[in-house]
This record gives structure tokens, C-alpha cells and sequence, in this order.
């Protein structure tokens, strides 16, 4: 197995927004929850340009985005009776329909793993809810930064032993396959066209000459 | 799943002696296979001690093997074609018999992960060879340090978002669980009677206060 392929997670492999959604709904029945879910999301990456920046010491995403929720909930006025139990949300995202087919057909051809802001507590429970069948959880953990910083792809790909070529990153987002290729690796876009929702108007197709485009997982394993 | 069960490999979870020396018997079937085995792993502790003693900075442990092969084979006054072909042996290290059942029943008890010296790639390949159905791989990569350093398991119990009381360390070695113990996790005792072969003379039994102590991985599963 001298070849591997790893994934950015949330929007790639899974569908945060619908999935943060059913689970605000269910706490907050009078917010709207897909703005919810947008507008938790949309802190996402203001607060690990602190950590890229080297304003604060790497902290695990987790912690963020129980930050980002009470600011949310500041914002909307509302609030829950467990704020840890609905940070567990981002551990309880749907995979699109061809991410566990697709995922175990890729096996065949090499180590498959993440490479997601994550940390590996929230990865390895995703896995387990959507049953992605993962080799390794890579990624900021190991890294100790967040992507796109060139060393979470770096001390992923080093950390499975293989040269940054002999890896495939896999990604619905253009800048994550940008850094990845300025770090040497291999790439292939997947487009999510309805991630942000139906108006979505980012990454609806690619912006870079990438190794692989593929219509989804499934026809990813094929093209591979 | 706010549980966890982290597993020693070599010995604990798979019979590195007798895959290693039927490895060795195929490219040089005029050497004692077993006492390559041995010579072999003999030179793993002395070649991790500098990088626990800040003598060296970390390597993989992949490494530390290429380099330990490298003196073995001039003790013995042999050579392979290819060396690094040897090296990884180290991926195809056969499960105990009762390994993967008892892991796939403590998975209903909380996420099972590697607390190894080896590498994320070793233990991703081996885990592959053997059908380890590991939620994450974790231990000296994570770390930067070689057990039984203190930031081994606390980095492993951290990557998982999870107290060390909420922890369980699996080993068939007394002074792995004697360090996990002393970061405050939990600890469970396996013996492997034939980890060295037929006349062991170490780790025969429990020889300190561990939580639990199991036959086998089946009786673990049990006890849990």
C-alpha cells in the first residue's frame, strides 16, 4: 500500500449543514436551522485563523466550535439546556450517498484516511456514525495547525510513510486542493454543489488543473 | 462514545516472533530465523532509548527498524536483495487468534485505537494484514516520543477528546500499564505467554494493581 488518499471531511465526505440542522431543530424548534446552522459554520474559519496566525496555541476544533455555538446562541437569542450535547452534532454528520461505497471501493487501491480540521475524538465518532471505513485519522491533530497550513498535509503524508506524490487529496473545496498541491501532493476535486445549500455559488466546479475530477466517490474509484 | 480502549500492538495484539522469523525464512533459509527474529527486536529498545533520552529527535519507528536490520544482518554475516522489502515485515505481523474477535465486541463498548511505537503507516498496513478494525491509530507518531514517555498516552488520550480515567490501556506488559497507570488511565492486562517463544520468562502474569485482568482479548470483551 505505497499509495494513499486522503479527504477533507466536512462538505467532501459529509453533509454538516443538513445534519446541524436536524439536530438544532430538534433543540431550538423556533429558530430557523438551516440559518442556524449557516451562521455556526460561518465562524468556523475566523476562529482557527487565530490558531494559522499564530494568535493562540493549536487547540483542538472541538473547543472552537463550542465556542462559536454560545456565540451563536448570544446572537439568536436562544439557548439550550446542554451546549457539550449539541456541540456533539459536528460528531453525528451524514454522509452523501456514494461517500461509503465510493470510500470502500478506494480501498483496493491504497490507504484511505482523513485529512480534516477535525480532531481524531470527532473524526473517529463520525466515522463510527456514518461508517466510513477509514485507515487513519490524519490531519490538524497531527499537524497541530489547521489546513489550508501547509504542515497538516505535510505531517499527514509523513505520517503514513509515503512520499507527498505517492497521495491523492480529495476535497470539494479548490483552496483545500491548492495548498495540497503547493505541499506536493496529488489532487482530485469532487463537486458538492448543494453543500451551502441550493443557492451555493462557491466550488461548483474546478478552479485548478487537478489530477482526478470526478462526478463523486463512486466515480472517483472508477477514474482511479 | 465517551470510552476508549487503546491497544499495545507488538506482542499484545500481534505475534511479531513468528511472523518476522517466517519472513526471514523466506530470503535467507540458511539463518535461524527465530534468533533473527530476536536479534532483530533486540535492538529496539536501545534504539528508541536515545530518542526518549533527547539524544535524538523523534523518527518513525519504520526507520529505527531499517537501521536495526542494517546491524542484524552484519551480526549474522548475511544480506537480502532488498532490504526495505524485509523492513516491512513490520506491516505483516499476524493477529493472536482471539484479536479481531474481541476487538470487534469491545467496539460496542467505546472506540478502540493503537497506543503503539509504531508509525501511523506501519499500524494502518498492519491493520489492514490482520483486519484490525481500529477507529484511529494512535501512540508515537502523535506523541513525538517513544513509550513509556508520559506524552505518548496523554497526546493519545487528548487526540480522542477524552479524560484519562475515561481511558483504557490493553498491553501484555507490565511496564506499559505501569506508565499508562501513572498518566491516570485505566489499565487491563493480557498476558502473551509466547510472545519470546516457548521459554518466556517475563510478563507472566500481573505485577501491578490493573483494573482488569483478562485471558484473552474474548474474556476482555467479556469483562468490560
Amino acid at each position: 500500500m505505497q499509495r494513499a488518499f486522503i479527504f477533507d471531511v466536512f462538505g467532501t465526505c459529509v453533509d454538516w449543514r443538513g445534519s446541524v440542522a436536524r439536530d438544532v431543530a430538534a433543540v431550538l424548534p423556533d429558530v430557523d436551522a438551516l440559518a442556524f446552522a449557516d451562521a455556526w459554520r460561518g465562524e468556523y474559519q475566523p476562529a482557527m485563523s487565530r490558531v494559522r496566525d499564530g494568535g493562540r496555541g493549536y487547540v483542538p476544533l472541538d473547543i472552537l466550535h463550542r465556542e462559536n455555538l454560545d456565540l451563536v446562541l448570544d446572537r439568536f437569542g436562544v439557548d439550550v439546556p446542554d451546549r457539550a450535547a449539541l456541540n456533539r452534532t459536528w460528531e453525528r454528520l451524514d454522509p452523501w450517498p456514494d461517500v461509503v461505497p465510493g470510500l470502500t471501493a478506494l480501498r483496493a487501491h491504497g490507504l484511505i484516511a482523513t485529512c480534516s480540521n477535525g480532531s481524531v475524538g470527532m473524526m473517529a465518532r463520525l466515522a463510527r456514525w456514518g461508517g466510513l471505513p477509514w485507515d487513519a485519522i490524519l490531519g490538524a491533530d497531527i499537524g497541530r495547525d489547521y489546513k489550508p497550513k501547509e504542515a497538516v498535509y505535510r505531517c499527514s503524508v509523513e505520517a503514513l510513510g509515503l512520499a507527498p506524490a505517492e497521495v491523492t487529496m480529495v476535497a470539494a473545496h479548490n483552496d483545500d486542493l491548492a495548498a495540497a498541491a503547493a505541499a506536493g501532493l496529488k489532487t482530485a476535486f469532487v463537486p458538492r454543489l448543494t453543500e451551502h445549500g441550493p443557492t451555493q455559488s462557491t466550488d461548483l466546479a474546478p478552479t485548478g488543473p487537478w489530477d482526478i475530477v470526478a462526478r463523486d466517490f463512486n466515480d472517483l474509484a472508477d477514474k482511479v
